[in-house]
């Protein structure tokens, strides 16, 4: 039952496609506001449900699902974007309230008409090309005689939806893995260092951008994050200015993220995320606002928040189910790691444990990165199947 | 319906009597960690119903709601000190942890028996003795020959259950408006400032202390909480060695309150509450860990976080019901509070406001109180009834 509660800027609900740990952090944020919450997500036991208002048990290509959220919706946001574009669409034009817009998760969806955006703008990107047969791959091939990325336009996440071709003899396998249609081809690039840049825009056009954060990939699975980042100063201004761009380009309302290359070749834009992300986590702890809470300012209409960090440095470190774990979750060195004061321990809340699932963080802070490096790596918080493992 | 979550130090679920703005802010805290929450609690619509797993409708003195509490929690605490302790003795008795401890609360509750506490502890108190009728009333009096505070030993707050006797005619109305029973006498302060510490005891007897907090009472309800407070750096020593003897005195586990009068008496203990504190909500924002957060950590056996600001000034304003407010809840100046990027408000999500009800509050935040001042002076949150009024 939903019950009166006060109006905020015309607004009382917030629904949320999604009730995973993003959702999750989002509403945490969301019921310091008071704001009542409508979370979408097939998922009965998801890290959102319990703090829900109303949970609408439903796929991501339910329309039923998505009628229903819209009606008790005063706007609309999304914790990912592989969601149901043409729906979402639809509730725009009945009226409804999407942030960020249908149009910037559109075209980010599709990763060959994102990277086009970006260049039209005249944002650093890999060179890209799109690829709809065998052929466009074997021709490009002939032509460039070098490894290269294939990649799907639409739907990958965590190194899902990647495949490198190293020689000739990869392009068909690559082509059918991925589905054999809407693909791209992506150059592959000389990097050092993988950052991300994690900003907040409002309805405005006013932007605020949260210190650059360095990101460590396991398995095309994020590791850890670290702030801040260990770039020169050319490439922190030349990010800088990459990112502010990158919030014009796609004139989305919310919290974005921009992951980039930095290294020999420069400084490119990898991908473009319209939604808080994982390697903002370390906002929650280390900036005087974090990404979740501006997210919701900047939905919601209200002012943004400082992104000043109130600590020297910050490591996230993602706590994800190993090899071969399946089963219920069970924890490990939580305790251990509250021995250090700085840290900080977030659990999703899902009780299942798989192989490269994300069931929590830990954030260290502290004055310098050497010193939270050193805490850090006296933390070994593990998640592991309480009752069975695969063999 | 509950599902499998994760275990920490043999925690899964946390039983909260009272789903108030206090048991919300606990309950925020503790969703990140991942805990599952059960509230008890007789309104439907409290502030922590729509993110409490399991709410349990039912008075406090409703016996068959604390069993059913004890039934699915692995720790039961509390937000508010005037619940049965009968009932929480009887849980303890069949094994459940009950923290802070019924023990403590049982002391705390009765103004007399604290009292006799903290003298018995050496920790300076106002002049008190126990009242039981009429006649004590008057003999003290006579012997006196000033006026003195009257109060009921057990259910006063916010100013209620507290009788000023201005003179011999006094005498008779305040002992009949307060009961005739369970009153204790106390001689009047006279005090400068009103001020209060936070701090948060571990089952190992570690404590962690919270700056000092100078607060400002309207109609004998807090109205601003201000940090740090303007006392001398003598004063800081006497309060900050009290706020550690109290901790000590009472061996509670969990988040405690200490409000001091600090004045040409010196500085004495007025009441200390076994409890998260209204005076302590600046530590959401201010603070590397919050009252809310340490109390969670304290109750679940995990380490304690740090106290530390992370600003150099905060202040915490209440937003209460008005004069003659009586209807459905309807905020005004939010909107424009958040053009200060400091500036954070809270709204507890109560359907209905009334006069004297605490209906949300904002901190500021920043580098000095002076500061901090300028920017609450130009913020004006109000909560009024939207569609009636009482004549």
């Amino acid at each position: 039952m939903l019950y009166n509660i006060p109006m905020i800027n015309n607004i009382r609900t917030i629904g949320i496609v999604g009730g995973g740990q993003l959702g999750k952090m989002m509403i945490l944020e969301a019921k310091r506001l008071g704001f009542r919450i409508a979370t979408l997500d097939p998922g009965a036991a998801c890290p959102a449900h319990s703090i829900s208002d109303v949970h609408i048990e439903a796929g991501f290509e339910d329309k039923e699902g998505y009628l229903k959220l819209a009606e008790i919706s005063d706007v609309i946001t999304y914790e990912f974007e592989h969601i149901n574009v043409a729906m979402l669409e639809q509730l725009e034009q009945k009226g409804h309230t999407v942030l960020p817009s249908v149009t910037s998760l559109k075209i980010i969806q599709d990763k060959l008409w994102q990277k086009q955006a970006l260049l039209k703008h005249g944002i650093p990107v890999p060179k890209f090309t799109e690829a709809n047969t065998l052929q466009d791959l074997q021709d490009y091939y002939a032509a460039a005689k070098k490894p290269f990325f294939l990649k799907s336009r639409k739907g990958g996440y965590d190194g899902k939806g990647n495949y490198l071709v190293r020689g000739a003899d990869d392009i068909e396998a690559g082509f059918n893995r991925l589905g054999g249609k809407e693909l791209m081809i992506e150059e592959l690039i000389n990097f050092d260092k993988e950052v991300s840049v994690i900003a907040t825009r409002a309805a405005s056009g006013e932007c605020v951008i949260y210190p650059i954060a360095e990101n460590i990939h396991k398995s095309s699975i994020l590791d850890t994050t670290t702030v801040p980042a260990a770039v020169s100063a050319k490439e922190k201004a030349q990010i800088m200015d990459i990112a502010a761009k990158v919030m014009e380009c796609f004139g989305g309302v919310g919290t974005f993220c921009a992951e980039l290359f930095v290294g020999k070749d420069g400084v490119m834009v990898n991908e473009v995320a319209p939604r808080v992300h994982n390697t903002g986590h370390y906002t929650i702890e280390a900036c005087r606002v974090s990404q979740f809470e501006n997210h919701i300012r900047a939905i919601t209409g209200l002012g943004l928040g400082s992104t000043d960090m109130t600590v020297g440095a910050a490591i996230m470190k993602n706590i994800i189910g190993g090899t071969g774990q399946d089963g219920a979750a069970k924890f490990t060195g939580i305790e251990a790691a509250y021995k250090f004061p700085s840290a900080s321990a977030h659990v999703y809340g899902k009780g299942e444990v798989k192989e490269g699932r994300k069931m929590g963080h830990v954030t260290v802070t502290g004055g310098s990165v050497k010193e939270v490096k050193t805490i850090l790596s006296k933390i070994n918080i593990e998640c592991k199947a309480e009752n069975k493992y695969k063999i």
